[in-house]
């Protein structure tokens, strides 16, 4: 056993302990009413840094949710690695869903339920306690930063302005992120490249109040009809999307790394079976991990409008809505497909009722290269504790503020993701892997151990 | 001053009080937890009838809500008048955008705010009073039959059982109703059509979860998506409906009725503006009131999936559903156009999704003729209190149960409407008009004279 193995095992109930502590604050940042749990998990992770050995941690305040910073100096000459993670996670709705109460983590299986246990909380506490074994055990051979944030949900608005106004206190040489998934449990991988995002409210008016459907219905425009109407415009039965000009910038991957990517292992069947679907759809002439990783797409995230309760109301409704959004390809600039989307809902827009659209958060994607320091580091920490090579995919989820941080910071992050399907993250009974939470701990403190050397 | 308005004028605040009593039960048949109050307005009901002068009045209970039936005869050998009104009313929401309370009914502006004031507890208590003071002042030259019922909002199934138990004793000569509206204050109407309606909820399922529209999005067929394309497949650009064999049985209507119906007073741009939109639509060809009264509609009446709370979640949804009816004219009939509905949605559901159709409910349209003893009887009575002769006009709403009357029961009805557009019924803020009350139990009370002379 070596001798981060050995640590782990004897600190193992220490650790869920405290990580348990962190999954019980409801810090949902799409939620404004989650304000206070907002600062209770900042200071919960300011507290953790702070004890596995950082020299100084502290919260900042920012117009939105609080930033963590944290800090341990070596020696000026050796390199610094700057950790990432984010503190808040997404609304855990529908709750009847949940076996057990997204707050009060319980592990079933081998597995941590909670919201969060993997997004990020449960990736996130690795690097604290990888952090806490290196300095423990004075095997720490670099600088390191850690930068927490409480809006990766939302948009990371705040983070971004923090940036911007402390490039130098977060100068440094790679930025290190477990936020992204593995391909399974048994096939580790780097993330070498993430979609940007485009998130949109849209709105139709109608009449200024509920109609009755009887003596209104045939001669008045139906805010709910055409809000469908509208979504339909946006894509074609393949789902690629309408929208004049989207596609402009869209980086075209060579024949040659879209061979490689065939080699990715990836079932069909298995893929559709574990989310329950019968059938796969998407853009012509591209394969499901494409259409996932190099491709952009379009979804609705919600929509509501009218009478939604038990039984039948015969109305016309006065306003409906849907909640969506783009997922973007490097180069598409989320700017100008904000300005394309509302040009195209304005032109589109049924006569009879009013068309709104707000902009409510978006960044662009992002790419990393296979052949720096960081990747082989990363690579090598991965072979060493799970016995394979980590292969580098293209994920279909989008981090805006990785590709901020390469063009405020000018720094590259390598991302080192601890995710599997199965977490359901984003989704009811949110899960992380106990196995891989320890086995995440290992490969961290071997990245520092490649890297620094 | 005629002795019929002298006794309103001297009971006015009882009869208010009275009504106010009524329209304070939370009465709301869509929704399953107001069982007990659906009772209270029964009972209700019941007192009030005996109360005003029946010779017995009960409640039978049904598979649903109880139907109040109350009766007084004369003489055997006088004419029948059979009340038809109902206790139930729509849901209330959304509850913010209510001035006052919707079950604290409150006088403002000369009117009564509260649901149910008009559709339909104030316009049956109209007949409730114009019968106490036909029997107080011994004026009542027929026997009179009261059949209210408490699911007229649902669909009317238990009445429609009821009816075919009791037919012998519900045989009348006429059935008398007010559940419909006038064309103005000034302009009295008598509605001689009524649409039938068939009222689906639709489910699309997708993934047996909801997913992280990044990790998925662009490969797997989003439900809410999907939804929005099968609602905008049901119609064409101008809201002709699309499923096949749809307008098979449609009665077209001849030019000269056509031109008949020009002749109703209709502002377009009062009517635009009185509910606030911009522009009408509709099937080409043919005129707003023509869209409303003489062709079938299709509306959404409720639209939800994925998430619809505030800011942003990054999902794509399990389920997406819709609550969508159809308004009938003369001679569609309800159960073949359940079929085709079904029918329709089987073959154009997206593959990747599974769509299910649960019918609501439904009923058939109905007509009614001009030259009858009751027509008459009735526009004497509007042009009494009115001093103007009502105008027949064919209404958009439907009333399932007065085309189920006819075919049970072999009855006619006549449908002496009250309510003003201005009354939002299944809206926030449904009101009535006092003077429109009065007026009422006025012209009822003529109704009588004149059809029992």
């Amino acid at each position: 056993m070596s001798n981060i193995q050995s640590y782990i095992k004897e600190n193992q109930t220490r650790f869920l302990d405290e990580l348990f502590g962190f999954l019980r604050i409801p810090s949902i940042s799409p939620e404004p009413k989650h304000k206070k749990d907002m600062l209770s998990a900042a200071e919960y992770v300011r507290k953790a840094i702070l004890q596995a050995g950082a020299d100084h941690a502290g919260i900042v305040s920012t117009d939105g949710n609080p930033v963590v910073y944290g800090e341990k100096t070596i020696r000026k000459d050796k390199p610094t690695i700057l950790i990432y993670g984010h503190y808040d996670v997404m609304p855990a709705e529908p709750l009847d869903l949940w076996k057990s109460p997204p707050f009060e983590p319980e592990i079933r299986d081998g597995r941590i339920y909670a919201r969060g246990a993997n997004d990020d909380k449960g990736q996130l506490y690795m690097h604290v306690k990888a952090f806490e074994y290196l300095v423990r055990s004075r095997a720490l051979q670099c600088n390191v930063r850690f930068l927490i944030e409480g809006e990766e949900e939302t948009g990371s608005e705040s983070l971004k302005k923090f940036c911007i106004q402390n490039k130098e206190m977060l100068s440094a040489d790679i930025i290190l992120v477990s936020d992204t998934s593995m391909l399974d449990e048994d096939t580790p991988s780097i993330t070498v490249g993430l979609r940007g995002i485009c998130y949109f409210e849209v709105k139709v008016s109608g009449p200024n109040r509920e109609l009755h459907s009887g003596l209104y219905g045939g001669a008045v425009v139906n805010p709910a009809n055409a809000l469908a109407r509208i979504i339909t415009r946006l894509t074609d039965e393949q789902y690629r999307i309408n929208i004049p000009g989207f596609y402009d910038d869209v980086m075209e991957i060579p024949q040659s790394e879209r061979n490689e990517m065939k080699k990715t292992p990836f079932k069909l069947e298995e893929f559709k079976e574990s989310i329950g679907i019968t059938g796969t759809a998407g853009e012509k002439g591209y394969t499901t991990l494409e259409r996932l990783g190099i491709r952009p797409s379009l979804d609705v995230n919600g929509i509501w409008g009218g009478y939604t309760g038990e039984g039948t109301k015969t109305i016309i409704p006065a306003d409906a809505y849907a909640k969506i959004s783009t997922r973007l390809v490097p180069n598409q600039d989320p700017e100008k497909i904000r300005v394309l989307f509302e040009n195209y809902l304005a032109q589109i827009a049924p006569e009879g009722v009013h068309v709104t659209v707000k902009y409510l958060h978006g960044g662009p994607g992002y790419m990393a290269p296979v052949n720096s320091d960081a990747y082989r580091a990363a690579s090598m920490a991965y072979e060493k504790v799970f016995r394979k090579k980590p292969l580098p995919v293209r994920s279909g989820g989008s981090i805006p503020i990785i590709a901020e941080f390469e063009k405020i910071l000018g720094l590259k992050s390598i991302l080192m993701g601890f995710g599997l399907e199965s977490d359901a993250i984003h989704s009811p009974n949110e899960n992380f892997r106990l196995n891989v939470f320890f086995k995440g701990i290992e490969t961290i403190s071997h990245f520092y151990g490649f890297y620094c050397a």
